[in-house]
């Protein structure tokens, strides 16, 4: 069966969107920039948002949900803010609609709003004033809140997963005492984004803080997660942001302090979306679609019985019925496709697509045999296995699995940082698609723009703990006192 | 500890609103219509959402997500749609906003929409315009699936969780290839929703199908659960529509039959909101606070130590660090509250107020004597226990509590059903507050807008399975063969 994918060597980009459309992850909607999430896709962001919901609670935090708009003016409220978001937004002007007397249906001018409302590009603004009413005192902090939400962002080029009008995410916001338990908190957080994209997404990051250029609108310090996809392109993970007092001061957001001063609360604000599944999607698979790591895929095995006639049918499935207990009382998720409307081959592919990863073929001469045959999706690779212990053995095959996928990446992505010394080597790496690029940069957000104007290449982020090395700028030759990460990024 | 909470006997839509806003539920926004659910009020939505997703994936569902934007031309494909909902809704015109020079941020006039977007109200339509591209054959059927999301219906006047612009919910939407199959969806679901309001939110529900003027716009017949409140008030927790081909025909949704013919697709579309936790706390809760069923309280035990001094704390804390890991492993959610900045009373008015089903508290002498102090929330009882045994204990009384606040609720319903065989014994019951009353109707859409108009009263429901007899209609005379059930309705 060919599954029309192209291959990502021919060109990356279609590659990566016929894996989303063939494995039937989204589509796009007849709404310009908004996709449809299908059902295969959005069970990956489930499990996801499983894993992501029960860090941040064991992390102390509680889930809320605050209004879908926000007042314009909420947006002039802190200056940088505004400039960040307020430009490209959905505006709600009116509400009602009316039938114009000649069938059509338009808008009722009659019910304009006295101030428009703008649907959430981010929820920082109408959190802040919100809890104006919820901090009063020392006793009320620190607030550690978190909302599952979809957001809107008009976006004029759009694709699946990755940058889309709509999106779902989480956002967590925080309020804290001190500067240092805020600070501290931002950096925890960076820290779960990590531990989740390296332990369960199997994607592994490199943890740092933008440049002023690339922070937060209103963020006094921007943390990010990097990661490199396999073309080389680097695609920002995860954020969190330390705010300082600015939205305190913004929103009037005070308490009173253990010494009985009055002060402004300081913040923090920390998101990731649904374009973790396209980094997922991007990290790991092929030509034959999708590889998923077992500890995010919906379906970890999939049993295809291959038989002649009902009896052998019958056989077949009495063993793989107790099996499934076995399995899922080890609590891993298997389906038994048994379909007749589909021949084995087909089924195959299917789920090579799909990404599952571990398939089990099971015949009458494996019954006899007393053996199975396995695939791997990570590896492709088949073997036969005994029925005896069969459970514990893909346990087990699930766990190395997992970190056969994340070494991959692993490896990949240390073989594609590379230092570069000279704007020629620089530029030189940048068209051999290399990955990261470690370089000295003069510090200055000029030298910033014009590499980025120049190349396309941004500073996705200078990593914590940078070594502090002497160099001079690759574009100006000013000193600088440590390299930092480039990238053309997604 | 005087909470300020008005007596529902007093004035029982202040009760509620006290109860809502003292409890932590949630609160007004600064927007217009929308509110701010709290932590503890979307505590409750997660536990009923975690119950409802089973629920939803045992009977064979997939979540997905769709645009929170619909075209303004897709209201006008359904007709009976159209009127349902697109009168009073969130209307979407602009995509960008400017400065305008002078530091006001204003509506970017150059960036205006095509065609208007709509927030979504309710989804059909974006959803069959999808499914179109989704199903061709009888194998693609049926397609069952379901999405957790925000809608807005813009209401001039609301009430914390019972109708607000902006609310929270979940919507099903399936397509069959027969009529039945549909129908059978369409009851399977209300089946769900009754089994969990009775079973989970220990509120007594009427399964019925709503008269023609009060069905879903554009659906071929609603069924519904009717659950009444304290005040004798119905409220319609949960529907079930039987769209019949209105959509697939709108949205020209055609599928190939397994004898080849080329036929529209029927469908089903079902929906329950965050309006449950309104319903939650006026069946239940008192002059005290909330009252809740131990299946949906996000803690189900809370423990307070009543201590002199830290060796005092310690021994207690000992005691309660196995207890816990005891309910624990159980499945039961248990809090030990031992901050000392708050006095034992003013904790034990805390949890009475935000319903926790069973308190323990353990002093000194409790210690001595191998005993607890535990207070059930239900009943208001107080009782010592011993302490040998006590998690056997707490799981058993859980259980009891959750019959206990059911049978009350169920027998109070029972108690407010009455028969009235004239208008002015109608009239006279409604004016009692009675609660259901079951009466004979002659049938028509008129008949039910005269009373309507006349007493406030609607048609709740016709019940399944409905006993037919012969009667008169209390407001024409003209003959009728079974009762309904009307009420005043949240």
């Amino acid at each position: 069966m060919s599954k029309g994918i192209t291959s990502k060597n021919d060109d990356y980009s279609q590659w990566y969107n016929d894996i989303v459309i063939k494995a039937d992850l989204a589509e796009h909607s007849s709404v310009k920039g908004c996709m449809v999430i299908k059902p295969y896709g959005y069970s990956i962001w489930e499990k996801m948002q499983a894993v992501l919901d029960h860090k941040f609670k064991e992390t102390g935090h509680s889930n809320a949900y605050f209004p879908l708009f926000i007042p314009k003016s909420y947006f002039s409220k802190e200056a940088a803010h505004v400039e960040g978001f307020a430009t490209e937004c959905a505006v709600v002007t009116h509400y009602r609609l009316k039938n114009d007397g000649n069938g059509n249906i338009v808008v009722d001018e009659t019910a304009k709003l006295e101030e428009e409302l703008i649907v959430r590009p981010t929820s920082e603004t109408i959190i802040w004033n919100t809890y104006r009413g919820w901090i009063e005192s020392y006793r009320d902090l620190p607030l550690l809140i978190n909302q599952w939400a979809n957001v809107v962002r008009w976006e004029m080029r759009t694709r699946l997963f990755l940058r889309t009008t709509e999106f779902l995410w989480q956002e967590g916001h925080t309020a804290h005492a001190t500067s240092q338990e805020a600070v501290e908190e931002t950096e925890r957080m960076l820290d779960v984004y990590a531990d989740f994209a390296e332990n369960f997404m199997a994607v592994p990051v490199v943890k740092g803080k933008k440049t002023p250029t690339e922070r937060f609108a209103g963020a006094l310090d921007t943390y990010c997660i990097e990661a490199l996809m396999q073309d080389g392109k680097a695609l920002q993970a995860g954020t969190s942001h330390f705010l300082g007092q600015n939205f305190a001061k913004a929103f009037d957001v005070k308490f009173t302090s253990k010494e009985g001063k009055l002060e402004h609360v300081w913040a923090t604000s920390w998101g990731v979306s649904t374009r973790l599944i396209g980094a997922l999607i991007m990290a790991h698979s092929d030509d034959a679609g999708l590889v998923l790591p077992p500890k995010l895929a919906p379906i970890q095995v999939v049993i295809v019985p291959i038989y002649k006639g009902e009896e052998d049918l019958a056989k077949i499935s009495t063993f793989v019925d107790v099996l499934m207990l076995k399995l899922k009382a080890m609590g891993i998720s298997v389906k038994y496709d048994s379909r007749d409307s589909q021949r084995p081959g087909f089924k195959f592919a299917e789920y090579e697509l799909k990404g599952v990863p571990i398939r089990l073929a099971i015949g009458g001469r494996d019954m006899e045999n007393k053996t199975v045959e396995l695939a791997r999706r990570d590896t492709r690779e088949k073997f036969t296995v005994p029925q005896e212990g069969l459970d514990i053995y893909i346990a087990n095959l699930l766990n190395e699995i997992q970190e056969n996928i994340y070494n991959k990446a692993y490896q990949f992505r240390e073989e594609h940082i590379t230092e570069a010394n000279s704007y020629e080597e620089f530029k030189a790496l940048l068209d051999d698609k290399t990955g990261f690029i470690s370089a000295h940069w003069d510090g200055t957000a000029e030298t910033e723009k014009q590499i980025k104007e120049e190349t396309k290449a941004t500073i996705r982020c200078i990593p914590l703990n940078n070594k502090q090395e002497d160099g001079v700028c690759i574009k100006t030759g000013k000193p600088s006192t440590q390299r930092v990460l480039f990238a053309r990024a997604y």
